[in-house]
């Protein structure tokens, strides 16, 4: 496994590989793996001939009131998780080589940005679509590997590839939990022990939800409510940033709730913020 | 010369000559041609392979208020001078291809955008940035060539195209002025006779600048003040925007000329917004 640091050798490596008449797969990452990230290494290797998996910490995302410093990083064990995935290249740039002095490009996807996570992370999404736009750039990969637990995430990178006519096929790939059913993230490693007893029932909220329709409930305030009163009782320590019920693509609300809808949820826990979501149907 | 309306497949038709080994230059343009766009398309003959020459009078890049609906057009004529300057696609797509239903994506240059023509179109250099962006990626030409009459508009997709890594070489073209000095665009076509005989003055007054920066005046307030009260004699019907006295790159106002430094105005005409500069040594 080859590791660049530099966005010019990078992009020298990729075109390389375009000349010669190989694809190429991106999976943008922020390091600190876990089996969710491993699938999306996995579903790369399994459908391009090259992968490229980045490691950022993108500062541009993170306010400066969140967990930038704090955020969980082990490159030395990441390596070797990249390496046994058969990842191609590591390309792991510093800040200073993605955002050199004077840097004063952003892009944004402003309707879709607003939305759910943006409003209590309001310019969250434009540090992501910027960095992605810009490894999207430097790698032009037929294929981008995201994971669906950024859901958001994910819906508004597909509207920017679309409009920006950036020839990426970006795909979401399912959520990996773990036996208990909490939603794998690299935050989770913020949960004290009381708070990761809890952190299941985040999903199972969730899942009642599904039951609950699968029973034949459609009304998205009575699933809503029943969520709620669930995680009062079950998750006491949790404080609910936003729990709606909307359409998977266009995320604005519904309230009548389709097998095609989802409902997502962020739950403050201690010092993580928690996102989960699940498609009722 | 192959006309192009579907941005899908003047993609593939750029794919396929990158996948042949021949370089792509792309001038950028919104029709209504002056030898000010030949020189462009002759540019990028003279340095690539193969020549797209897009035509897209983008309304991004107007405000409500602005002359999109007026915006001069001549698309016969335009094939015809394509043609003759050896262009090989016209591509020129429309609106609803460019910006279909649903469209939310949005790039600027904050920094530069706020300046000079940013001050009284705010929102224009978002348009441009977006739309010049659009097209860089459905061709992904080696080079690409702009006119250095909209000197702000080269200096922030110079600003963008390295910011956001997109490995193509924004190349300026030097103005190209009528036999009386007025430099070429398609908004001249908007002058009244008399709004037409003063026009040139717009270039003489930069060119006094020049002249006494030659003879050793650097302070920037003595060579604006001269600029105006010579507009003031023999520019009557026009009323400046802006004048200014910048860094050719940052765009930042300079208390004391240089050589490097440009000179650079806006001024309206009767219904036109015409602008010009000039670099002073």
């Amino acid at each position: 496994m080859l590791i660049i640091t530099d966005p010019a050798q990078m992009a020298e490596q990729c075109a390389a590989w375009r000349q010669a008449g190989q694809s190429v797969a991106l999976v943008p990452t922020m390091g600190f793996f876990h089996q969710g990230h491993e699938s999306l290494m996995q579903a790369a290797r399994k459908n391009a001939a090259k992968v490229v998996l980045s490691l950022f910490v993108n500062p541009t995302q993170f306010a400066p009131t969140e967990d930038l410093a704090a955020y969980p990083r082990d490159m030395e064990r990441d390596k070797l998780i990249a390496e046994g995935n058969g990842v191609d290249v590591l390309f792991a740039p510093t800040p200073e080589l993605m955002y050199p002095q004077g840097y004063d490009t952003w892009t944004q996807v402003p309707g879709l940005s607003r939305l759910l996570c943006g409003k209590t992370r309001p310019t969250h999404f434009k540090g992501v679509c910027t960095v992605v736009l810009k490894l999207f750039n430097i790698t032009r990969p037929d294929l981008a590997f995201f994971g669906q637990k950024d859901w958001q995430q994910l819906a508004i990178i597909r509207r920017m590839a679309g409009d920006l006519n950036l020839g990426v096929k970006v795909e979401g790939v399912p959520i990996v939990r773990e036996a208990d059913g909490l939603a794998m993230s690299s935050r989770n490693s913020y949960l004290g022990e009381a708070e990761r007893t809890q952190a299941p029932q985040i999903h199972k909220g969730l899942t009642l939800a599904r039951q609950l329709f699968a029973a034949g409930e459609t009304r998205s305030s009575v699933l809503r409510k029943r969520i709620s009163e669930f995680w009062q009782e079950k998750l006491p320590l949790g404080r609910v940033d936003y729990l709606e019920l909307v359409h998977p693509e266009t995320l604005k609300a519904e309230k009548t709730a389709t097998p095609e809808s989802l409902v997502i949820t962020a739950v403050y826990l201690g010092k993580a913020r928690l996102i989960d979501n699940q498609i009722l149907g």
